[in-house]
């Protein structure tokens, strides 16, 4: 490929037993998860339970993973609240600290807003912050947030502040919304949120993924990324894709807990917070196996 | 009725035209709600943008609502957040203010979860508030949430929590949901969101509403309660019915705020945060049917 392509890794936020914040566990699953080969962080996301956290316990964890020595540069954190007072909080601290960026979620509470409306919110967490250096990565994840991220919408964003719109992360499942918008912005980078769609998504001009499974098998992810366009590139495609393909029969935030807990040898990393409830026994030899996947155990 | 019906106005939250908060609008307009025949108020729920507000604002605004003199015993503000702890904190704080309750929304980023999560979540919150004066208002507005609160979890909370589930309210929009509330369990106070439903809601033993549109028609619908099972019933409905009637066919929230800013003469009520935008002329005859209606100048 001629243009980078990255993996962004939505980390799992660990919960101590009375759910706090753990982020000792945090810090250590951080560090796994770059040395294996991520190129960097998108905490505080979906899968990080972020919305399930205070806006303090956010800036607290991201302060931490900082301090542990992770480049901010390395760093995506999403910020998007459903309260723009939150919103810009944590969008100010986050460029503050010098993160690459930010993965900012729409206001998400009322659903069937209007474009105009959603633009609004978005310039005025880019003006209340006010700092060149923001960079913005719009969130597509209409499932979840009831608000999707329109071409038009990217359009107007992009004419009014040139340099802060600078990506695009599409949760929303299906190939072809990210595809329509690479074709119609090859200037941002436009994020995946399945490792099975980073062939198609590099091909395309995207810049990769962000994707929750790969807080499993971010070592697979990394190697069908250098491998793009080698003889390998079926093959390692289809290792990221069986592993991958297990966790979409499972809870996912949940199993994912479970699986990187089985990684680590250590059930704290699989707590969760309200409204989640943990993987039951029903669930454990699907995760056993995805684990046992990624780590080359078992041919995929 | 042999039981109490009451008005609990989910008061719209005014804005400045920096956008903060604006208090001596929102306590001037509780004040002019509760003069014209409210029991109460429901302030900081889907009506209120609250979750449009940061925890802190929140705070202030309902501080701000008591310190003018409103009586803390007739107020149910609004205190589901995301978050538990911002949940917890909210339902601390209004709870020391002595509070009749709190409407508490279940966590509403992830959709599709599971009752034993729901009930996690709620459960984590009553016992970490550890008041024994707290009461818990059920909010069951899916449409918005994408998270229903079911049988089951009524039932269950109760079981858990006696005295601390008082009651719900259903802003789903569908009579069936609150009668079979009602029906399965009469010791709590279900709400209606519309006041078209006061009459089916008073005869199956409900407890009133909590209605957008009575930021608008306060009067309108105390009259109505005052007047169930009397000859005039049927004529007071009709104007209730009416006046909600305009609102249903108009962007609710938006034009609830441009009816009050009518109302109190005064265009800074109007204001909105993203992502919702101002009413546009093109709704302003209705917006002024609907103020005309609610104060009797033109017949229902």
């Amino acid at each position: 490929m001629s243009h980078k392509i990255e993996l962004f890794v939505p980390a799992i936020t660990p919960f101590a037993e009375d759910l706090s914040v753990d982020t000792d566990r945090l810090v250590a699953h951080a560090k796994a998860l770059l040395d294996a080969g991520a190129h960097g962080l998108a905490p505080f996301g979906t899968t990080s339970e972020a919305n399930s956290m205070s806006v303090s316990e956010r800036m607290a964890a991201l302060e931490a993973l900082v301090d542990a020595g992770i480049p901010a540069s390395s760093l995506i954190p999403g910020t998007g609240c459903t309260a723009l007072p939150d919103t810009i909080a944590l969008s100010a601290h986050a460029t503050r600290l010098g993160c690459r960026g930010v993965l900012m979620l729409p206001p998400f509470y009322y659903k069937g807003v209007s474009d105009d409306g959603v633009y609004a919110a978005y310039a005025h967490v880019i003006d209340a912050v006010g700092a060149s250096d923001l960079g913005v990565y719009l969130y597509h994840i209409p499932q979840m947030s009831g608000v999707p991220i329109t071409h038009a919408l990217i359009e107007r964003l992009m004419k009014a502040y040139p340099g802060t719109i600078r990506g695009l992360k599409d949760s929303a499942g299906k190939w072809e919304y990210a595809r329509d918008v690479i074709a119609a912005f090859p200037e941002i980078a436009t994020y995946s949120a399945s490792e099975s769609m980073i062939v198609d998504n590099a091909a395309a001009g995207g810049a990769g993924c962000i994707s929750a499974s790969s807080n499993v098998n971010p070592a697979g992810i990394r190697r069908l990324i250098d491998g793009l366009g080698s003889d390998a590139q079926d093959a390692l495609l289809a290792q990221v894709s069986a592993v991958r393909k297990i966790f979409e029969g499972l809870p996912l935030i949940p199993a994912i807990k479970a699986a990187v807990a089985r990684q680590h040898g250590d059930d704290g990393f699989a707590r969760l917070r309200p409204p989640f409830v943990a993987t039951g026994p029903e669930h454990e030899a699907a995760i056993a196996q995805a684990v046992d996947l990624a780590a080359g155990k078992v041919p995929a």
